[in-house]
């Protein structure tokens, strides 16, 4: 493995920024968090077969890798910064990991993050990314903080990513694979929530294992009205209603929010995410107690397999 | 894969630390880097089968893993604080990763290391480490440092771990093997060379390799004396002599410092290492021009297989 080529190859992409004092190349990176900051750290790993698709591009690895992590970032109301990456390649491959570069750099760019070090190994194709961002004290989104009486939200439309990979062998709508592969991290949308929402996550598992999270983290209980979760054209052309609802309430990979806030903030929540242009519904409420209740919009309660059950104690 | 079992499992053995806000659990923990430190940050994998032999203990595979991070920390005169782990599994065994945390743990709460988040992951065995670390600005231990004329170092003994791992078939001895799986991160003795020493980089993939790398980042040559390459006792018994310079000169796995510093600083970086109880050797001086020469203490120059020559430009 030359790991070497490869690493300078990775280095002459990288923009600098001002706050790396020393990025790729010696044993470690030197960087400057400002003053009154808190740091804020996250790793996440994509492994070819589980996290992704092998049919899945280069360049969208790439892409997902790195917004999985920002995601992250966004669903603690963080301003990302840096991350590194650890990537493990079967062979060096240097069209791969060009097109792999590709994609990683174009989210990083997005959100001026900088690449400060990592490293390139041997190995099943595998991708760490660890992504660090800024927040300022007592500011930063966690699951721990909702309330019973308080509005449930998400961002976007839910479902996508889950029936793009249902659909995967007879071809899924670009549309959908879109989502699958090139998710948004909903970073500027995460930084407006910041002394709005009360508590946050991303949905990586699936809406209901996920709000499961703050809930049990948060103490409460939640219900969710099945007919409210915003579904795109895409999937309403692709599949039937109950598949669709299935995809939207427990369908992983989408990396949207889901959040809670006072229902008197609904008017000012809404205006922020409107200058941003990024969709939020309201789709619940919390609820005294300790589980997540769905309804279906004729009055009973529906329990969807994986609903994240398992979680609470 | 019952991540949140297995995660809940690692977070219950995680101790405290005053500036870790928040730590695993959430989507991404909340750091406090003191005032006036610059950050270090660094990342290394191991994978099975190509950074450490199938047949490793589960617990030295931990140890390992955060060792190998803890040493480039070490490299860059820093003081350890956190640490990421992402880790893939085959399959979710928890007897496994119980003796995994033994080692990874062990040598996490020597150094007062905190593990802050990560992930687990379904996937081929393999071990993403993120390490974080403070250093006062300016006193970072760079790879660029290293002026001609200067004394050339090395801590501990050399070769043991490439000896252990050319033993491995045969059964390598006790002392060696344990070098190979448990290698001792130098990151009190890089905290006394910030401030003393010129350049230093931490042996990986073997003393010419990583030599290789101070001296083209420092525009620097150097001259290795084969004859005062540290050995331990154990690969003096277990090799002979031909092989054992190969192992000292070209070995990688030791993870010990090699670092440069004007001649007028030997004794008094002779008194620091000694301070703590970790030996230290001159082996040879920086020279004018971009090449590493190796003497065999009969006049005559050898160059190594793999010496990292062909990183020159």
């Amino acid at each position: 493995m030359a790991e070497f080529n490869l690493i300078d190859r990775i280095r002459r992409r990288i923009p600098a920024r001002p706050d790396v004092a020393l990025g790729i190349g010696d044993d470690a990176a030197l960087l400057q968090v400002p003053a009154g900051r808190q740091l804020v750290v996250c790793a996440d790993t994509l492994n070819e077969g589980i996290h992704f698709p092998p049919s899945t591009a280069a360049a969208d690895i790439g892409w997902k890798a790195l917004a999985v992590n920002l995601s992250d970032l966004a669903a603690m109301g963080a301003e990302p910064a840096w991350c590194t990456l650890s990537l493990s390649l079967p062979e060096p491959d240097v069209a791969w990991l060009d097109a792999f570069l590709d994609g990683f750099l174009e989210l990083a760019a997005l959100h001026r993050v900088a690449l400060v070090g990592g490293d390139t190994t041997r190995g099943p194709l595998s991708v760490s990314v660890t992504a660090h961002g800024f927040v300022e004290p007592g500011r930063a989104l966690l699951r721990g903080g909702a309330d019973v009486g308080e509005d449930l939200w998400v961002s976007g439309t839910l479902g996508d990513a889950a029936a793009a990979l249902a659909l995967l062998e007879q071809g899924a709508p670009d549309a959908l694979r879109q989502r699958l592969d090139r998710p948004t991290p909903r970073v500027e949308l995460g930084r407006a929530l910041a002394g709005i929402a009360t508590a946050a996550v991303d949905i990586s598992d699936g809406l209901l294992a996920d709000l499961a999270h703050v809930c049990r983290t948060s103490g409460v209980g939640a219900e969710v009205e099945l007919e409210l979760l915003p579904a795109s054209a895409a999937l309403r052309d692709a599949v039937g209603p109950e598949q669709r609802r299935t995809f939207q309430a427990t369908g992983g990979d989408d990396y949207e929010l889901c959040f809670t806030a006072p229902v008197e903030r609904a008017r000012r929540l809404q205006e922020a995410a409107d200058v941003l242009g990024v969709p939020v519904t309201r789709v619940g409420r919390t609820a005294p107690g300790s589980t997540v209740t769905v309804r279906d919009g004729v009055g009973c309660s529906w329990l969807p397999e994986k609903s994240g059950y398992e979680h609470f104690g």
